[in-house]
């Protein structure tokens, strides 16, 4: 996608400077910062510190640390631990294993004085299949676009986080259908849930959108419901980190309140799923899946420019006459069961949430 | 309630200064600054900038506006006029209006050199009153609790925005039942959803809840859904701006997602409703409630404490790069259907939310 009119994607490799470019989003909407990781102990902080997010680009920001790794340390125990560091940097999205798998098996067969050389291509080819997988929902996604749309009114889409360009290597997961629909043509609006605590909704998804001309307006979540309640959203399109092979989909807390309103008021909700996030061997209840607990501050301190146009951090509570102490609770990511999801949008065209119709679209999972 | 060891009613009238005093909330958590209305235009001021807030508070806040219109101007046209600007300020809350007929009822059967001193007598009656109905939901609201309640277990209950102390003259609607409950020593722990946009449950239900001393943990308002899917929550308690008669509850905007999960939860969802909010006569229809658009800026602008410990609002978003602007919503309050509320706590005891169980508690009603 493009910023200011040029063409950008999350992360690349700079062959001079030996390191890997991001964009930090921590930074934005308010800057535009390109930062340089160099090595594995600065992508395992780019993942953490949520630089990077977004589980498919966590998974290409992995495999680019695996390759940081290798330019240091390319014997197996240097593989092991680079992809030790790496895994323990968030819980819950499912990319971050399967990159980091997929990577070091596929080194591990090499000797170690070729690895670093194929980390490269090893990355930089995950990156481009991401690429590919994401174009390939957004043209699903937006003949379903097409589908819900009635001639001579405008579609109304609501969508929660930030599954858009910035949370993959290009164009999006659930953001891809909307992008493609719009540059078609399609007269389409976008509700953008802030997404409390982080505001992912606010600070990135409508940054993203306004950068590419999509009409949108911003709610607080609280306001979904209501919206549906009144008839004004026609359809929800969400991403997910973690989609289980029953069909439960694993994404940013809020996004099961969101799915019970749609479901209460015939709201086709879709839920865009790249394979890369589908369990496919492992965990089959939405109840284990461990969710991420994060800090109290998300909570209660924001960022936003002040009157002199600075970035400042201001804490919103604290009372000075407390007899008791204020606690907080940060569940990052919530799970939706597979009966309010309509369908799935992958790679490989709309799919039911169910295991027999996700193993019918991707038979070589069948066990 | 208490601040700092002393007694505060959150409105009285000073008779040296001539003048209503409130607490200005607009300032809470950072500060605790009383306030002084002059005249009827400073009441109006106060409820449409919300200085004052929450429907029984608003409707206290409109009768001694009355007061102080009649201080200058005691004629049927000073009722009329006063009437008019105290009504025009906030559109949903029923209260509002419940309080300035009664009041310019009984302003008008006296003569007009009569007035202001019937007015004093009128409001104070209507805080006092309202007093004794909160304490009777208190009564029994703790009971409800007692009996939601299991030996050696804390009961979790969670409440929305902020219907307690501050947003009514004492002891609060949904949240007198939970201080009533922890003065008798029953073991209880309060989940404060902080209520975007204007976090009424992080900026003002915190604070009181820390006042008091009762146990309580702020989350975002996305979290609910997850604490009910994980049987975190036995109980939910909210405040109502109007209620129908047939047992619809208007109330802040994200009570109704709330609601929706306590039914897929089998949570109970009770709704703390003093007779002064409910619609006798009137509308019937959810629908046709006018909700109350309010200022984008409460989305995208927040006040918190800096590191100089300095108040300071901040913009959130706002993209260099637009080629679209960011629009914004924020409908301030919700309609939840009447089979969602498990049931009502009024003034005179619990009540199934439905026309015939309400009639039978409030004979008076029936027409």
């Amino acid at each position: 996608m493009k910023v200011a009119h040029q063409h950008y994607r999350t992360i690349w490799f700079d062959d001079d400077a030996q390191s890997v470019n991001i964009i930090d989003q921590t930074k934005l909407p308010h800057d535009f910062v390109v930062c340089q990781l160099r090595d594995v102990h600065d992508a395992a902080h780019a993942i953490r510190s949520m630089q990077v997010r977004g589980a498919p680009l966590i998974g290409a920001t992995a495999a680019y640390g695996m390759l940081l790794a290798m330019l240091e340390d390319a014997s197996d125990q240097g593989v092991q631990q680079a992809a030790k560091v790496l895994a323990a940097t968030r819980p819950t999205a499912i990319n971050l294993n399967w990159a980091l798998k997929l990577v070091s098996a596929q080194l591990l067969k090499e000797p170690s004085s070729q690895r670093a050389e194929l980390a490269k291509v090893v990355a930089a080819n995950l990156c481009d299949e991401d690429v590919a997988c994401c174009d390939a929902i957004g043209q699903h996604g937006c003949a379903l676009i097409e589908a819900n749309s009635k001639a001579g009114k405008t579609i109304n889409i609501m969508t929660h986080c930030n599954a858009g360009w910035l949370a993959t290597v290009d164009w999006g997961t659930a953001l891809a259908p909307i992008y493609k629909a719009f540059d078609k043509g399609i007269d389409l609006h976008v509700w953008v849930s802030e997404t409390r605590p982080r505001n992912q909704g606010m600070y990135l998804t409508a940054w993203e959108l306004a950068a590419h001309g999509v009409p949108h307006t911003v709610i607080a979540d609280n306001n979904a419901g209501y919206l549906m309640q009144r008839g004004e959203v026609d359809l929800v399109i969400v991403g997910t980190d973690r989609t289980l092979v029953t069909g439960a989909v694993c994404n940013k807390i809020g996004t099961y309140m969101k799915a019970l309103a749609a479901k209460a008021h015939d709201v086709p909700f879709y839920v865009a799923a790249p394979s890369s996030s589908i369990e496919w061997a492992g965990l089959r209840e939405g109840r284990s899946i461990p969710i991420e607990q994060r800090d109290d501050a998300e909570v209660h301190t924001l960022g936003g420019k002040d009157a002199s146009d600075n970035y400042t951090q201001v804490q919103l509570c604290g009372s000075r006459y407390a007899m008791a102490p204020t606690a907080f609770r940060n569940d990052a990511f919530d799970v939706t069961p597979a009966e309010l999801v309509t369908g799935l949008i992958t790679e490989r065209g709309l799919c039911a949430a169910n295991e027999a119709k996700l193993l019918a679209l991707f038979p070589e999972h069948t066990r």
